[in-house]
């Protein structure tokens, strides 16, 4: 790469404050929600898809590696510079919402915007916009999209995926691509938008998007579901979901995670119960979402709950949300250092699956956490360990290659909501197949050629 | 083709009686719910995946066009041969439901399965698969994925594609794909299943799926709403959605629909008003479905409704989907032939694009009726004429150009639920643009490079 060559046409396209080279200005550009790092050789800040199309024609031009980056919160460093020369090309400043259209419930945003930002501004009007992953403070839009992120409410509503309607997408040659729009409903072609939701930034830059919106929910019921046993509180979630009732969201914690969360924040929890489901209902209309939630309350009871406890004020209410997402800071206190998974597995599953998950604790002596959005069968194991130790984060890597496999074994697969990234790439063809792997590699030469769209992630080898 | 050799080799796999080749069997393969036909050079009926790949595999040695067949119920002709010498390849004998998996409310079925069988066996379990096509007695699950059919219930449910969690694919090279699992929630990868969905058959051919169910609604409330402006209708619709109410299906007749049905059934419909809604809540609770049926039914009447009745019985129930149903038989009566279109727009804009069907029903002289999924904005304007009369299709013709540029202008697509096909391909890049249509050549380059999959379809021209 021609640096200096490269650097300049960016600031011809970007401007001078728009484009960032100084070795404190790249560090902090190198690294994410993991422990992964690389340093990109710059960073620059379009303002407009224009200037992000400009950006990508000089990128193809000079052969160099793009890495689209959001606020950097990713949980498997998918936005992590890994090719030498590599641009990293963050969108927080195009973070306007450019439209709220409530007469057909959708709202146009630009990539950068952060999604709290967005959930506050529609729910201003009414409206709601109900993926809630827990970066939701400190992630855009744009990285939900690459990643397709999920969260707790995402039981009842859906996955960020399934609230785009429309992508606006610099493609690898710089050309812009308008996929979607305002119908609900839209069969004419390949589902483009699709399948560059959860692409992570290999396929196209994501600059802008058309999401749908509901109306948002005036009422919420909450409850705390504590269990003597796990695999009552995992017979509990599927009989919940079939007697018909969808709660917005059904989160498992399991006993450290419990332990932990109370140990730091003294809420009043039992700490010797074996999991806790926080269930909560949510509608347009009181009595219905309390029926619900008593509903939900009654059938964890009959199978097997020690106690059901509604929350009767928000007050209450605020404090188990707090507990739940406290879970991850909480555990610092127990570790230096944890690293989070993120399995999917079908429901049925998940008893198998914690017991696996146990022994691999106990085979090597690092406590995991369990916690997660249970009625979507996807969990998060914490492993807790110390980075210092000599051996111990190779120990890390062949527990966390153990998970991978319980999850696949069970039925399940690498990620729910976090992505690939680099982190699971190694266990990418083992759980997809080599079939599927070469066909994601057909479309991605199809549509990146010149392989110039955050390379190195997914299927593909380092170099 | 060397036509001959092609049969023989398809018979080594599917058996004599699998392989058809009679101008009699041959003609009952050469058309679909529309007015296109066109004869294959033959029909192989495989019983199994690997069959499939093996037909798949003789196809691409000697360049063969292969048309994926489910019951030929389509609305786009996706299935009508095009390309001289190709072989349909029926789906009917793969019926078999695999697997009914309570625990995590999935079920595995082969692609021939008829949608109405599906459902009756999953409900006899307490399980529920909601899209309903209007096709559902006569239509099989590899065609509604292939179509990503809808139907009334996909306003609260969603679509055909929200409900296909993985997919058995033969690839043009024969090799065979699988796609996702039965965990609700994964992002391993790019979504190939979504890819494969609503692909018309043009990518791969669809041998079986892996469906979610919910639970079955023990509880449903319906109510017909009269109104004596289509203004109003469209404007309650919103209203009844921004209430924070989601009805099962808000299904729109106009006037000349109900007139239709009126003629046919003798069922005591007004036939005064402008335009009636069907609207139908359901779930698990009575209570919860009466109060949401009343409430609907109050914004209907604060937003102009002339009458709302709620049907009191399961008798008076299913008079009113017996009459939405019956819309498009009845026209039978009114007018020799009909076609029917599937536009679907931004639900704000339903007025304005009545507005506009009239007009061109009124500059062209012949009938449009309209109903349709109004909370989702996709309309079916059907046009009335007689093939028989010296120009009236040529007229017809024009007339649907107008619709779908009608559609086009209101920010809507060519279709909701039935496909491209052959009928709306002259019209592909013009809803969806160049670079659009791009990217999907080059897509189905990358994964048909021999173009033997259904060549001809959505994007490209007849040869």
């Amino acid at each position: 790469m021609q640096s200096k060559k490269v650097v300049d046409a960016l600031i011809r396209i970007a401007g001078r404050d728009g484009v960032l080279v100084t070795p404190e200005d790249l560090a902090a550009y190198s690294y994410d929600g993991t422990f992964a790092e690389g340093t990109p050789a710059a960073v620059v800040l379009p303002r407009s898809t224009e200037q992000t199309a400009g950006i990508v024609k000089i990128a193809a031009e000079h052969r160099v590696p793009l890495i689209a980056r959001g606020m950097g919160s990713g949980l498997a460093a998918g936005s992590i510079p890994v090719r030498a020369g590599g641009i990293v090309v963050s969108f927080t400043r195009m973070n306007r919402i450019v439209e709220i259209d409530a007469a057909n419930s959708t709202v146009r945003v630009e990539a950068g915007v952060v999604t709290a930002d967005l959930q506050a501004e529609v729910e201003k009007r009414g409206l709601f916009y109900p993926p809630d992953p827990s970066s939701i403070r400190h992630s855009t839009i744009g990285g939900n999209i690459a990643c397709n992120a999920g969260g707790p409410r995402c039981l009842k509503y859906g996955v960020t995926g399934n609230y785009v309607l429309g992508l606006e997408v610099v493609l690898a040659d710089g050309r812009i691509l308008q996929t979607g729009g305002k119908p609900i409903k839209d069969v004419t072609g390949y589902n483009l938008t699709a399948l560059f939701t959860s692409s992570e930034g290999t396929l196209g830059l994501i600059t802008g998007a058309l999401l749908r919106l509901v109306a948002r929910p005036r009422w919420a019921k909450t409850a705390l579901c504590e269990f003597d046993s796990l695999h009552d509180a995992s017979r509990a979630v599927n009989a919940v979901l079939a007697e018909g009732i969808v709660p917005a969201s059904l989160e498992l914690m399991d006993r450290t995670a419990i332990g932990c969360i109370e140990e730091a924040m003294h809420l009043g929890l039992n700490t010797d119960v074996e999991a806790s489901l926080i269930l909560e209902t949510d509608g347009a209309d009181e009595q219905t979402v309390m029926r619900e939630a008593e509903a939900a309350g009654r059938v964890c009871l009959e199978s097997g709950a020690r106690s059901v406890k509604v929350a009767r004020t928000e007050e209450e209410r605020a404090g188990l949300w707090r507990a739940r997402r406290s879970i991850s800071p909480s555990l610092a206190r127990k570790a230096p250092n944890k690293l989070g998974e993120d399995i999917t597995v079908p429901r049925g599953a998940i008893p198998e699956v914690v017991r696996e998950l146990r022994e691999i604790s106990a085979r090597h002596g690092l406590p995991i956490v369990i916690f997660g959005h249970a009625g979507d069968g996807n969990l998060h194991p914490n492993i807790l360990f110390d980075k210092r130790k000599v051996g111990e984060w190779e120990k890390v890597q062949r527990m966390v290659g153990e998970v991978f496999a319980a999850a696949l074994a069970a039925g399940g697969t690498l990620s729910g909501e976090h992505g690939v990234g680099v982190l699971k790439r190694p266990y990418f063809e083992r759980a997809l197949g080599p079939v599927s792997v070469e066909v994601q590699r057909r479309i991605k030469q199809a549509l990146d050629p010149l392989n110039i769209l955050n390379p190195g992630k997914m299927f593909e080898d380092k170099e």
